[in-house]
């Protein structure tokens, strides 16, 4: 109801690298964060910078240790709220909870929507996400949501290369319009691995359909953890006689020591993610490379301030 | 709106065992929750006992790790309220985020108001806690709570000692109110100390009043974690020649190595705490007592269960 | 709040056939509902039937006129809750909305949140629905929801027949789950097209993964409308020389000349749907055969009621 | 809570004829709005136009195909929030449901209450309605409305006859508030109907009090559907030996052959009404004169958007 | 969600009287509630009875002084629900608010809705009324209305006179229906005044509607506060040479000294309203007839209770 | 979602004088706000200035007659958020409702939680309150709330005199933090009482913890009503022999003859409160200064107004 007057930006432990990176190119300084503890490891946060009347937006990936993070962004957002923000963005590079999207056992919880109305109950007024798990997650959320995706960033990495040999392929029908997107972006092919998946870690993938052979792959996921569903394609792909292979994706959350493994498949060339989730140095191996989407960020949150579309950026 | 058939009762992952001793003096079973992780550590809830229409019971001391037990409670509630439960009460042996209840600081967060929306939003139709560190937090529930006192099963411990010299003291004039009440219980006299709070673990007693002198003194307080403000006040009645000190508490929190460092107190013979929270086996020592809260906590429950007064018992 | 004494069920103009079917099941009576118009064409519903403290159930498929029968739907949930019903379960054997669960265009609603919201704020507090569209369109309601699906009625029907030579067929690997637990339930091999949707009428099956030639193939979708996505798997079907066709699915909306021009296939021997959809007599043609879901729901129903577990029921 | 930057307008396919008109009073471009069907029958809308932190107005009076122009509004408002309008006004020129106003019998619905709350769900920030049924109706939404009347565009017709002997009568007195300010407005004397309502369609007038025989009568009601009350009226006037009669209504909605049958009666010279219903091309006979209220909507939008009062406009 | 074991009636300050009749007839003991003020006159509100559970009914009629009675009925609420009543219906013989029902000047309240959000708000989940002042108030509440009328009660005290020659005169067009009812109950015929409110407490009456000369009238109303409608249509009756007049109505406000006014008029042989308003001493003239409505609204609770139809009572 | 174009301050019936002395210091003009009753009591508010699209203060203290004033300002609210108002902040300068905080018996109203509640239910935005009983109440309200202390404007009023020989006494430890911030505005020693309260009036306090013999006492306290607080401690410094004693509060609410009663001690000096509370003529003893919080109250709605920090004023 109120004339906003600048712009705060605040990020919780979660990946002030990214946030710092952000507000350089947003040309802001990036609002220090308190975050304290009594004895009883209750959290108690402090936001250090004026935020009344201001458009404030608090930059936090949902990312592990995921349940501490989320529960310092709930109480950002209502420090936020009380000291009397104009309006209150929740920027979510990662949103690991978009991961329980369905009730596919009896009494589970629905952890997508259910941290969807944490937010808001903390005072959210609307969130930029980024290459959400499945697209029926934006509708989890009772407040708008802009929705971008890193395949411009991944794209303009790969148009480096000789592409003349090149297939895209995801390892899963069920995502392969993105890996669609994606190629022609690069305009080359694309193939698909049909994949079922039997526990969050255990997937099989029966068959790869499309041209692989004698080609230099790229492998398009929008995350990937333990890795399990690129080994799982490697095998099929292996056997169908490709080129080489190159492994992308937006979150690289590499959990355990997926990236040592996969460093050390020789097919695989090079593994590229971006830093929508922050990436310890023992990971930076030889063959990793981190686009950032700190670019990307900036632009959607000048444009959300500013309002102009944002869609029409991404088109 | 429907009659609830039976009781269920859940246990988070924060105190197993005192919802087993629970649901042992009910006469119903304890039905697992099975709580796992994605491999991008979001976690999901399975609760393993059927829950429509029953009379569903959460039990879960937020205790450390509080921000994981919170959030896994969170879950908890969905689940529940997903499958249909008739009416879910959480029961909050203890509760952290009561230290959070005012804004001192600006731009912080209020910790103990905001949890009680949370809870709200995830399905929660009703509390009932244990000695909530301000009798104001109760205002923060929107949702009616049950607010029970561990003062009857701390008196029935020292009724077992000799008492003629006895004298309670608190070492906070502001929780004279409890300590008054406890020492009409065990009819005795009730003394206080003058505190004021620099930090969470600072605080100063300037002094004490109240006859203490050459007496036995039972310390009360609601809850110790670092026990700062048990030292400081112990500091005080040696100065006034007390003759012994046994410390009462009904959160034993004992962060760090509170408890051995209590326990090399020669002045203090014995520290009673209560079972709200977990107490681990290193913490076991000689002078530590731990009485059970789990007949109380399930007198409640039944008497919730059955619509039964539950002010009438703690009267 | 208050026990529920009896149930009672109300039917909307959109399928009062299955309305009937169902209560039979159940040994319950079918009470009136009399839909009027103001000369403003405005609706009003008067629900012709005791509803105080009851356990109200209002069957509704929202089947064309879909608008129309989802505003009637509101205002009986308005009258119900009005009128002091109980506690009110929506039945939703079909629900149109689902397939607007993504926001992939600029400026788009979507309509499987919108109107779970509605639904809310006209009064249900639960849903019993059939084979939704996706999985996360359960995550779109805030109350809860049981979600039941047909492959029991669909797997007693084929059991009749030999089925040593058959394979199940999904026409899309995004469903190929539930076309897994189909074929297991009639212990056969199973199938799945590559298909990709460019518009709501427009798909491509690029390939069908599995061992199809030869054989007799069941397909399998959840819901047939102009049948765009049959024809085209036929079109595959044929390239690898089946030997006959039959096509099940739970929703067999048919719209235009559907039912006729799939009849006309001559490798298609049959059609078999459900009654989730009302099937309209120049419909009924000799291929097609029509299933009733009637009892499952009445079952249902019956557990809902009881606060029986219905997930236990469909396991 | 955020400075809007731009009107943006678009209308629903209720009436895009006035919506035009609007604009182009308003001097802005009118938006399309792309409503596409799902093969089910199930709409999705698209605002084509940017209406980010816009301050959106979506024109859409609620007339015949009713519940089809109300849900088309309810996913016009999902889209516009979605997008993140920075307000949404909703502009109800006629507002069909606040006929259903009252619980006059058990289990009935209450119309113009749901309906209200239904926007408010969807989005709506703000209404502006145009001579609603009844003033409680105003009450019935918890968000600000802004009531307009269409009086003065009638008497501005009017004030061009020679009014000399010109008396003003309401069907109902109670109505005759508002046929007593038209009156003052034309400097005339009223009389009105004792009129008793039986069924939606089927009214009796006992009697016209004030002295009608032998003048020039202006027959003055909200809206005319069916147009019985006209008839009936026109019984008495015609027992009084009126001299003429002209009819004159905010809403002609005249359904089935109102309108006809109206025309052939030779006492009525002339029936006015406003646009803000649509009127089909076959209704537009020699008697009938169509005032346009798009001036009045377009000021009413403008001080809207500019923050000035609008009941000074009206006063 | 749980079963109500009893009921549990509290009554406020508002018309003890009233309550303890009702609570006579349902066979329950009226439970006290104790209000207390605090220094700075905020009321605080103590129910002296067990609410856990029970079917709780809090009796408030809101009249004179209404701030107060509203306020104390508002934490009556607070206090019930935070004490775990099982549901809550608030008992509101007279509802003052419902005079303010309509926006007819620029930024005025509408207590009607305020009134109806904040009883919301506070915990009532159901209310039982008594003759609203206009029907549409009903759709003013969100949540379940019963809405009783006194006519039974009327027509059984005048069906002890000879009706032979008697008519029933509505003081005003707008209220005849309610007037046609009693009439129909007595078997006699009905009048009605052409009445236009000025203000609050200005009124005219132009004519009188019906055959009144030489006959015994019953004059029927919602509400008498000062009398300023009674007094103008006597005047419109006297011209018109009545034999006799009977003033009839449900809620007897008589402010200031309006039944002594109407007592002096001689053409007024009595005044009968009922108990739904306490009646002071100094009013209880000779002339006054006060009939009671506890056994209506004794019948009604009952009914709440048992969930036996309300309206079948009433038809 | 607007800008807000002007500030529009509207004061209740409570202290029109400090509203007004407010609007001197705002230099805007305080627009009238017209408070009537119909013949039932029921009152109706209507705001005398344009509201539409304003930033709106309305100024009304909570004080007595207090359920009278709150109602009158929740009727102020809801025809301000009708009537368009682009935000509404409630400036409360006592809110009486702040003593009940707590539930300290079985069933009894928390009302400082249900008031806040009512609040934003009505409509408010957010709160400006002064010196509030508690600071956990701040926790009550779910929107944003600026909580100003009068310390600076006693501090000023004290520094007047000689302070050599001066101590700060708090009757209460618990309030003792701010005798002790107070102490230090005014660089002297702080004392502290050790009070009890058995009920609203009736308090004990045992002794006074800090030096006070033969010195100069200025007594501190949140409020004053009865002065049971001050009569019991001066009882306690006489004992001490205290050389002279100031008695200093924010809100003077002196019920009763408690001014006079105060003024009548003979050690009592001087009677220091603010305007806070209307002060009555006859309380306007010699002893008794009254200071000004408007200029705080007018500052602190200019920077609300603009969007700057308030805490960095009050640091």
């Amino acid at each position: 109801m109120f004339p906003v007057r600048d712009i705060a930006v605040f990020s919780g432990s979660a990946h002030p690298e990214l946030a710092a990176e952000i507000c350089l190119h947003l040309g802001v300084p990036l609002a220090p964060t308190k975050t304290s503890r009594f004895a009883n490891d209750c959290i108690e946060v402090q936001l250090q910078g004026n935020c009344r009347e201001k458009d404030v937006f608090l930059i936090q990936p949902l990312v592990p240790p995921t349940q501490e993070n989320l529960v310092e962004l709930l109480f950002m957002l209502n420090a936020a709220r009380g000291a009397s923000a104009g309006r209150i963005t929740v920027v979510l590079p990662h949103y690991a909870y978009a991961r329980s999207d369905k009730k596919d056992a009896p009494r589970i919880s629905i952890g997508g929507r259910l941290v969807a109305d944490l937010l808001t109950t903390a005072g959210a007024d609307r969130v930029l996400a980024m290459t959400l798990h499945s697209p029926q997650v934006h509708g989890f959320f009772g407040i708008p949501v802009d929705h971008l995706h890193a395949l411009r960033e991944l794209a303009e990495h790969f148009r480096g290369y000789d592409l003349s040999n090149t297939v895209v392929v995801s390892p899963d029908l069920g995502n392969a319009k993105e890996a669609a997107a994606f190629a022609r972006l690069l305009d080359v092919e694309v193939a698909a691995g049909a994949k079922q998946r039997f526990a969050d870690d255990k997937v099989v993938i029966s068959t790869v359909i499309g041209d692989v052979t004698d080609r230099d792959v790229i492998v398009l996921d929008d995350e990937i953890a333990k890795g399990s569903t690129v080994f799982e394609l490697l095998a099929r792909l292996r056997e169908r006689n490709v080129r080489s292979v190159r492994v992308a994706c937006t979150h690289g959350l590499f959990s355990g020591d997926a990236i040592k493994r996969l460093s050390e498949e020789k097919e695989i060339e090079e593994i590229v993610c971006t830093n929508t989730v922050p990436i310890p140095a023992e990971n930076h191996t030889e063959k990793l490379t981190v686009l950032s989407v700190a670019p990307a960020l900036a632009e959607a949150m000048r444009r959300i301030h500013n309002g102009e579309s944002v869609s029409a950026l991404f088109a």
